[in-house]
């Protein structure tokens, strides 16, 4: 049998252009202001892991290119809007190394772009004239805010397990859902493709996260702006932390007292080293490779007679090895 | 001929009960304190024109009840949503007479559950399956976001009746163009039907926004919060204010003042009443009765048989005639 390897990169760059140019269609507000803004946004954009995801889906199952990349760049578009009302709401003055909207703009000013953001991209999702599709888009924008008030103004259940599948669910999971299920909405694809295809986005998407969650712990300073274990200095419970209670169930007091605020900074450092240097961080890593096992058996129903088929199972392992 | 006497309320009381239920249907949240402060936000709704609007204009048309109570619930929380955005904005403590959202909980908070509201507004425009009103859904929304950017960030274009009347259809005219026209499409009409409908609702909404700014000059002490002339206070110039420029020409630089907030109280208040007391008033009500008048004869055009025809002459009369 033929080894044939396929650099996914190179199969979606030009899917890219048009998605980039496709967010970027439509008037963009009518002020110079505004368009700016959203341009300097869109063009700090990152690695556009979910257009590519879209593009990957639509191209194995045949959806025609014009809607996938309409539907690609409404996701992306929703993904962007979420983020600028995040950062509004976190304070956080830089993503990805970028200055955020709300680090040179007024506060209200920060929530129109946002909302003018989800705007376009109900449009967009409105231009697939998919019915299907619109309605998952529609839940799928519930089912983020919904996420993001929990974790604003809901309690801990008790079970910071649970607590951290349902965040990381409704943070990653539910988009990754909809950018691999949209392209079998769009061709009409039966039942069980259809839930094939959500299930590997869901669980790519759940994968992905508990990366970046290690990535937090783990990462180097090229990620800009976010301290190793940053998010559990903002209070934020993630997989490793679980796993490394699960092993040292005496931490838990300093743990609480961390994320209170309440623990001093040296003993802050230590207990963030113990979670970098503990087995937690393998285990953590384990788990999302059980994640991306199962999407790659996923991918076996779908005949690996179109290359994206091939590209998909190396993004799928990618989001496993990236390292930032 | 027989002459009906329709009271248009009454004839869309079960079916506002029905918006209401509509409205507060899936899940608001999973959070108590999220269902409760958007059940507080419906409670304090005001006179429900816009799904009155809808439920009237269904009813003429012969549109389905379910589907047209969905749009109009649909219509309502976009609505809602985008004054839960704009008070935060303005930091406004009351709308109605009620607290709004931004007094009472954190800005983050706010920001997430007009998001959620505009989430739940999309998934029962989505519900109604008719793409032409998803599409007409979507576009409204960034017509609504991009009127009140251009009102935070645009600068005057010197002609102040031309920014006049553009912010009035963006703030008003397109939700009710949206109320109006969305049961042509849900039928399916003919272009001729869904254009008259297009602009009987952008008119009306036109009209309810020239009397809303009267209102605000000529209004008693029951408009809770808003002291007499507070837009022009707040550096609004509304029609009566140009009106009243016209006649008085050496007023432009008080008024200027005044917008900027660099006049004294004393004259703000002569300037204010001047304005009550000039024929301005008069001449801005006329504007509103021609729109109103363009609005019944758009009407003619449909049968009478139905009461509902009947029904919206009354709401486009009591749009000039009403009080508050």
């Amino acid at each position: 049998m033929e080894t044939r390897t396929i650099l996914f990169p190179e199969l979606v760059a030009d899917g890219l252009d048009a998605v980039e140019a496709r967010m970027r269609s439509g008037r963009l507000g009518e002020l110079p202001a505004v368009g700016d803004a959203i341009d300097r946004l869109l063009d700090s954009g990152g690695k556009r892991i979910r257009p590519t995801l879209v593009l990957l889906s639509g191209g194995m199952l045949g959806a025609d290119p014009e809607r996938t990349i309409t539907v690609a760049a409404a996701v992306e578009l929703l993904h962007t809007a979420t983020l600028v009302h995040d950062d509004l709401i976190d304070g956080s003055l830089l993503r990805r190394g970028f200055p955020t909207l709300n680090s040179h703009m007024e506060d209200g000013a920060t929530v129109l772009i946002g909302d003018y953001t989800f705007a376009r991209a109900a449009q967009l999702a409105a231009d697939t004239e998919s019915l299907p599709l619109i309605k998952k888009f529609a839940a799928t924008l519930e089912i983020i805010v919904n996420g993001e008030l929990n974790q604003l103004l809901g309690s801990t259940s008790g079970d910071w397990r649970r607590d951290y599948f349902d965040r990381v669910y409704a943070k990653t999971g539910s988009l990754f859902e909809l950018a691999a299920e949209s392209p079998a909405l769009l061709v009409g694809a039966d039942p069980d493709t259809v839930h094939a295809m959500t299930e590997f986005g869901r669980q790519l998407g759940i994968a992905f996260q508990i990366v970046d969650d290690v990535l937090d712990f783990t990462g180097n300073i090229d990620r800009v702006g976010k301290p190793v274990g940053g998010d559990l200095r903002q209070g934020l419970i993630t997989l490793p932390t679980i796993y490394h209670l699960d092993s040292n169930p005496d931490d838990r007091i300093q743990i609480h007292a961390l994320i209170e605020g309440t623990l001093d900074p040296e003993q802050a450092e230590r207990i963030i080293e113990a979670i970098r240097q503990s087995g937690a961080v393998e285990e953590t890593l384990q788990e999302a490779s059980d994640y991306v096992d199962s999407c790659l058996d996923l991918l076996e129903r779908f005949p690996s007679d179109r290359p994206e088929q091939l590209a998909l199972k190396e993004l799928t392992k990618y989001v496993l090895d990236r390292t930032q």
